[in-house]
């Protein structure tokens, strides 16, 4: 096996953040689910637009966010994700690149328009996400290459992507085609909501051991086991994955590999602005670190340094130079 | 003569700003006119745009985000500028909406697509600005509604926007109309080339005696008077101005209004982060003071809050409380 191209290749939701501050009584007012992550149809997404204080738009996504942390630590980094042909879909694209990760999906010239993702921030730094799924939904398995796939160390997928129908399938052919290859499978169960409607094909994964790293954080991990207790749900999933990370916000966070076993504490954040991105971001730290071959701690605090980072400011992609920031925490 | 409806009515460029950090080197590489204004074409923002880093998208344009501070302060706003029907004339029209402020000009069916300013930030602040003016160039002067000009105290022009033939004509007719209903004008000189290519037209203006309030920085002061010391060119203007503001950055402002002269310095900044609208809030401040009957010397203390407010964060709109910002500086 050579040494492969990319470090990671991912595939997911290619969205454009519209994000503005609200207070608590909106989102009351509006009925949306408080910190959690709820897709919405046009009409949806038109009235909360409406209901949205002055926005600014940054480039978003789970998956894609995480590559570029990555990128911004050094690693090789591709993508895989569908924007339609319009000014939401230059933009994403544009930073996706600017921020050094290869991403050659070709833009869909047909509606519906670029997803987009109405996120309000309320004064303690929580989001609330509302996604317009637009184009993202309809990334098929025929925009793959495989031999990019082949040609990554891990492939990494983003469970909020598993929902809709054609990129589920685009996702479950990389699985093969990365296997195959005798490369990693990587996955971020993103929120229980999709848990809850994919969970069978999530554990049906883990038992025939197509899943090599997973991502999840207390509530996920809760959904996909059904253990109300912590320790239970990481005994139940560290048995069937060889590495496990499971966050817990502002406790930090644990990993699980083969046996061993190591936890965080969060890292200090001046003021928590804004915790879009905050998981991705963890992600992005860890997966460098194992990428790199890093202790399973050190893998922690990279992810928990790059978490900090994040949620000191709005938006979901670094503003800081995050390869210092780890370099002078790690020492 | 009623009370007017609106305490301003602005024409000014409708454009999204799309904003990155940059080094020094860049500017050089690219070269940017550091720390200045340049329109470029489509094919020159198309190779600004993929030599610029990730980016924020954040709506601008000068009199719009005068407006914005102006409505923030509790003021009465009415916007006309010219978008066209794509997402960033929607972001465009949502964000300013959202502040509060009328926009009824329709969205513009044909090419080119809505503007956007390209601004690369360097590590002291100083932003570069260059701008694909886009559907805001052909504002015709059919889309001005002459009742709703008649009805607010203050017409508030941008210069950005006499350069292209169309806006001027229209902001020509503007002028006019709110002349006629006894309201006041005012201008912003906006930037050295657009007094270089029209200063004879501005200068007529002033002699006419149809613009009451005049906003400059000292460039623009030099350039429109030919004067190269700043006193004299305060003196050859406000002989023909009733209200002259003339701003010099970290050096504070100075107005004089039917013989008075007031002063102020700079208000305290932590850290100059991104001076994009610096001076189109420093203006809300001062307008926003004006049309309260304030003080002189109060309405360039608005003015400079605003401005500080502005530069202490990426983007030209205000992120803060500005109302709350003002009431505690001026007690």
């Amino acid at each position: 096996m050579n040494a492969p191209r990319y470090d990671v290749i991912a595939i997911g939701n290619a969205i454009v953040d519209v994000m503005a501050p609200c207070e608590e009584a909106l989102l009351t007012r509006l009925g949306l689910n408080r910190g959690g992550m709820t897709l919405v149809d046009t009409e949806r997404a038109e009235e909360l637009y409406a209901a949205m204080g002055p926005a600014k738009e940054i480039s978003g996504g789970s998956a894609a966010n995480t590559l570029a942390g990555m990128a911004a630590l050094g690693a090789k980094c591709a993508f895989i994700g569908q924007v339609a042909d319009d000014q939401l879909g230059a933009v994403f694209s544009h930073d996706i690149r600017a921020g050094g990760i290869a991403f050659e999906t070709p833009a869909r010239a047909e509606d519906p328009p670029t997803a987009r993702c109405l996120i309000f921030v309320t004064p303690d730094g929580e989001r609330t996400m509302n996604t317009f799924l637009g184009a993202s939904q309809f990334l098929p398995p025929a925009a793959l290459d495989d031999s990019v796939i082949a040609d990554a160390g891990i492939l990494y997928l983003e469970g909020y992507l598993w929902d809709p129908e054609e990129p589920r399938s685009a996702m479950r052919r990389a699985i093969e085609v990365a296997r195959a290859a005798g490369r990693k499978v990587a996955f971020t169960a993103s929120e229980s909501f999709v848990i809850a409607r994919h969970g069978d094909d999530f554990r049906a994964l883990m038992d025939e051991g197509k899943i090599d790293i997973l991502f999840v954080n207390e509530h996920e991990l809760a959904t996909l086991t059904g253990e109300a207790e912590f320790e239970a749900g990481v005994a139940k999933v560290s048995a069937k994955v060889p590495v496990l990370v499971a966050t817990r916000s502002a406790a930090g966070a644990i990993a699980v590999a083969n046996g061993q076993r190591a936890e965080v504490a969060a890292e200090p954040v001046a003021k928590v602005v804004d915790t879009t991105g905050a998981g991705d971001l963890f992600a992005a730290g860890f997966l460098t670190g194992h990428a790199r071959g890093e202790s399973l701690e050190r893998c922690l605090t990279m992810g928990a340094v790059c978490a900090a980072e994040i949620i000191s400011h709005y938006g979901a992609r670094p503003e800081a130079d995050l390869k210092a920031l780890v370099d002078t925490r790690l020492g």
